[in-house]
């Protein structure tokens, strides 16, 4: 048993995803959750400035007594996990290992798709993990750069003709390669989750990343008697590195619920 | 006469839309160029990290020995242009002013309409000074948070539905008010004349601010005798603060010239 937070970060809000099934499955967890929001996005810029970026990061949730730190950022898992990582340190989660696997292990006909940001997909991430797993499965990768700033600009219903014009442009050839598992590579897209169930038709299994690194989590506080106690209710702390003034309205779009805990600013650069 | 050069930033490559034009008008100048390409975009940020972010722009330009210095930013133009600007100190230019002052003295009906990233809009700045010039002009403000990712993502060409859409919805008001002068107040934005000229009108007078500030320093230089000589061919240095790997077929995109000349990355937060 462990009363100690657990540190969630992402480049913006898309993180919240993750969240939103931490509090499902962890509903006892506390949880200390900072987003970039002064240099979102990530999944657009290099490996450098990724790595640059996510290392502060890492060191501003360093600064809190912290049992795990979940990386709820598609770019960022599939770029830096490695350098982020020290060992006899403490645990950090990825959100690429959990959902490659996952995606490896569905009892499908192995044809899986990968959809993302252009700094993950030019990594091979996924693929990689998925070959380890399953080397016969075909992988067919695409980047969806367009997807994040039409989330965040609201655009994610179905019957919008401009996300579905993007999506169906995105999905055209996974949908024609006979794709039957879906890797949501990025944690803004599980708000798009209708607009792509729509397009690639309701027999083809979609991988929520935020959601799979959460059940992981999960599994692993179990197993090593790190849970935090049953009768905790888990509390939230968050943290933006821009102002905090649209912060509530915009996070209870990717939590799903109202967030009512206040938020604060931090000068992310100095960490 | 002045051989000295003349600084231009952006929050990214955008302002090389300014650059076009001051090459076109001012073929003598020599122009060191700063796109914060790691820390783009600007306009969906806040006020006070936006101050902070151009302040390191201008601080990074400021090591060179210039003559004058160009926001070629709507964004930055309109929130942080009487911050950067220090008394006895050299000038600045922003793209607001000039650009408004033209938009005043069109001889139309006196309806004018601004569309820029919803930072800029939020300032009022473009209205300011179009009332003092023209206290009876109609005016009609539109953010267009989604016209800087999809132009960036090459989604510029008429015929295109998803931009023809968000265009649509985006002007809509616009036209029905009767506009007939547009400040394209963000330099992001003339890669979409053709898309706007469409939907417009070709009787909408539409206002190119990154021209609109090149011709007014151009004015400058020559009524205050820094122009350069004219037998100096104009040389230009190009600086960004993300990696410099995909900075040349970018930047030809925005310049509408080949870019051959090499590009330079900094740690702009060190300034």
């Amino acid at each position: 048993m462990d009363h100690r937070p657990i540190g969630v970060f992402d480049s913006g809000l898309g993180g919240l995803t993750a969240v939103r099934r931490l509090a499902c499955v962890l509903p006892n967890e506390n949880i200390i959750y900072f987003g970039d929001t002064g240099r979102v996005p990530y999944g657009t810029r290099s490996r450098d400035t990724i790595i640059q970026y996510s290392t502060q990061d890492v060191n501003f949730l360093r600064t809190f007594d912290l049992k795990a730190i979940v990386i709820a950022c598609g770019t960022v898992s599939a770029i830096a996990l490695d350098t982020l990582t020290h060992p006899q340190s403490l645990p950090i989660f990825g959100v690429v290992e959990p959902t490659a696997r996952r995606a490896a292990q569905t009892p499908r006909n192995g044809r899986i798709g990968i959809i993302a940001t252009q700094a993950t997909i030019r990594t091979g991430a996924y693929e990689q993990v998925i070959r380890r797993c399953r080397p016969e499965a075909k992988l067919f990768a695409k980047p969806c750069p367009l997807f994040v700033p039409l989330v965040e600009n609201g655009r994610t219903q179905p019957g919008d003709i401009v996300i579905e014009t993007v999506a169906a442009e995105y999905l055209e050839e996974l949908k024609a390669q006979g794709v039957d598992t879906l890797i949501l590579g990025c944690t803004h897209y599980p708000l798009l989750t209708d607009v792509i169930r729509n397009y690639m038709g309701p027999e083809v299994t979609l991988l929520d990343s935020g959601a799979e690194v959460a059940d992981h989590l999960a599994d692993y506080l179990r197993h090593h008697d790190l849970a935090a106690p049953a009768d905790q209710t888990g509390c939230y702390r968050w943290y933006v590195s821009d102002s905090t003034e649209s912060f509530h309205d915009l996070a209870s779009i990717f939590l799903g619920r109202e967030v009512t805990e206040p938020v604060e600013q931090i000068a992310i650069q100095n960490y």
